[in-house]
């Protein structure tokens, strides 16, 4: 019998997260989403979520909720339908798909089942840091390549790869396009990428997320099969963020190891699942149209940007649905910007989100969302600056 | 550079994973649930669902599509209204709330966040095994009590766990009701395992899955405060078993630190969320009601078995949503009788899937399905044991 407090004992298990403070005016992160997602007239530019689809997923989730077939299990891995409609998507034969809760659920499964304590994973600074997270649970060290400069096109190059590299790293993140900066990756330097991976025995994983939204885009699995993890979401494109569906592409000896380190076992949300297939099927009729508004819409930012002093977009066009404002030049601080913003119904985000390093220097807004809602950002952005400008 | 061919080497990651054999006629497990999902003329009861829900839960759910707010992501940790109501449900304050997909997550979760590698577990045989595989990841050991016998009335005491435990013990798992039998925890059974734990600095983590359909159901929380971990799920009572919602409630330091070891950080299915508020905000208005069916219906099949000779129930009434019937006495292959039933357009699940010791002697069925159902059942298990019986 002990003589003491029950006692909460795991220093092991006090893993490194990404810390922020959380916005003004709020205890905590959770308080500020809730107040953010409770707005209606709060123009949402804050999370590269899509707010141009029409009614075809909705409509199809509908009917599916109306059979009530959402009391049973699903199929613990999945409809056959929609993997076999995600290869499609990708071109993919030969490969096999684990969907999840979420691409951020594959992430932490394919952490937890590749990478051994003496490992370590390289993912550039600005980055999507939960990937990162995850990877410190399990590996030893996650190295972050600091990438917010124009000699590498805001983006890790594989010269920059070779400089960060040593013969205990085991895994490369490649978010391609890159959130926060849209940038993305060229056919060459993915077969580059291939070529250091074979040669090293390293794991590729290519995090496509914002795939639908870039001009070009290549498969990095075409480049090194066997050793690429090919990462999917539905949040973005598909405009599903808030029903957490996405999974993970591979072969099959590396999917299986993923399998046996599944969370979830008892599947994926059913309805999500009928919203995915419907997203799929009818891609065709509505990409184009999404495609083009971004386009658009980044075009009439890039216009209202220009003649600003001190401000710039680092990558212009994007490849994602998303871009960076870098706010240095004008002495403001990004974390005060969103705040402000938020005041004028804006939601944006503060670099700190994506980067330890850079995250001081410039705002990320996404921009797939309608047409008046961009030109009323154009409109507030330039005062904005005015108003906080120190430079 | 190394000359070898890719190797996924994770000897450490090779989890040990409950396997079973895939039913008669598929090879793999995944492809049966798809036929058994896809079969609209299938009775469902292989999976303790819920089939008597009403369309309030999926009304909500509908109105909630409608207004396509699911495109932005949940607050990470979900909305406070449903915190709120789970929390009034168990009569619970102070104490804190997580949502994950599903409780399977939450189960997962908490062996990540408080387990060490030199910690054992208790979990009873029969039980739920995927709470002793997610243990397995984490701890030295899982140790699996025996408990199909009369005379611990099929279920872990508080003698039982005394006798199974040592200095390294960590954690107990209490089902509660017990998936598969049904069985049920009295007040002074759980202030007795209340007392061990705080006698010996554990983990008590009662899972309360069933407890809605319980005639008495007492909360572990309410006598060790503080050591407790209460996992509850929406798939059962609310019938929302393919929308993926649960959790975990204790107090704010256990919480704090497997929010640390979180997983899905982008939150919740939103529109599962919306369908649990509704759930539990019209919960007076049908719990009566699918009680009432659940005790008439398994009536109705304790009626049905009691002349079969060779064939009984161990727990009647049972306080869950099934039952487990042995066979033992007939000589019938459990795994054999749940093939013949899929026959009949009956999904039963055999024994195997939730125990290692004694899956051979019994069947488990859920009863929670329109009475009408339970009599095709009734009707055709007779049958089945005279075609299958071998003493």
């Amino acid at each position: 019998m002990r003589d003491k407090d029950f006692d909460i004992k795991n220093p092991k298990k006090k893993f490194k997260k990404t810390e922020r403070v959380p916005p003004k005016g709020y205890d905590n992160a959770n308080d500020f989403f809730e107040d953010m997602y409770m707005d209606e007239d709060m123009i949402w530019m804050g999370q590269n979520t899509n707010h141009l689809q029409d009614d075809t997923i909705s409509d199809a989730m509908i009917e599916a909720i109306k059979e009530k077939n959402y009391c049973k299990y699903p199929a613990p891995e999945g409809f056959s339908e929609l993997k076999q409609l995600i290869l499609d998507d990708f071109g993919f034969k030969d490969l096999e798909v684990l969907l999840t809760a979420g691409a951020t659920e594959s992430l932490y499964l394919c952490m937890q089942a590749l990478l051994e304590p003496e490992d370590n994973v390289v993912l550039s600074d600005p980055g999507y840091f939960i990937i990162g997270d995850f990877a410190n649970r399990f590996a030893n060290e996650v190295r972050y390549v600091p990438i917010y400069h124009e000699e590498n096109h805001y983006k890790l190059t594989p010269k920059l790869l070779r400089e960060n590299m040593d013969e205990n790293t085991r895994m490369v993140i490649l978010i391609d396009p890159l959130n926060p900066l849209g940038s993305a990756y060229t056919e060459d330097e993915l077969k580059e990428f291939a070529e250091i991976a074979k040669e090293n025995d390293l794991y590729l994983l290519h995090d496509v997320t914002y795939k639908d939204f870039a001009r070009e885009h290549y498969n990095m699995e075409d480049y090194a099969p066997g050793q690429t993890l090919t990462i999917f979401s539905f949040s973005k494109i598909f405009g599903m963020a808030g029903l957490r569906i996405g999974g993970v592409l591979s072969s099959k000896p590396i999917i299986d190891a993923i399998r046996n380190a599944v969370v979830n076992d008892l599947g994926v949300n059913i309805i999500t699942q009928y919203g995915a297939i419907a997203g799929l099927k009818t891609k065709p009729q509505w990409i184009g149209r999404i495609r083009e508004t971004c386009f658009e819409n980044q075009r009439l930012i890039h216009e209202m940007i220009e003649p600003i002093e001190g401000v710039f977009l680092p990558v212009y066009p994007s490849d994602a649905n998303m871009m960076v404002i870098d706010l240095s030049g004008a002495g403001i601080n990004p974390k005060e910007m969103s705040n402000y913003l938020v005041g004028k119904k804006l939601f944006t985000r503060e670099g700190e989100y994506t980067s330890e390093e850079f995250g001081d220097r410039y705002l990320r807004i996404s921009f797939s969302i309608p047409t008046e809602e961009i030109k009323v950002f154009c409109e507030e952005f330039p005062k904005a600056v005015e108003a906080l400008r120190t430079k």
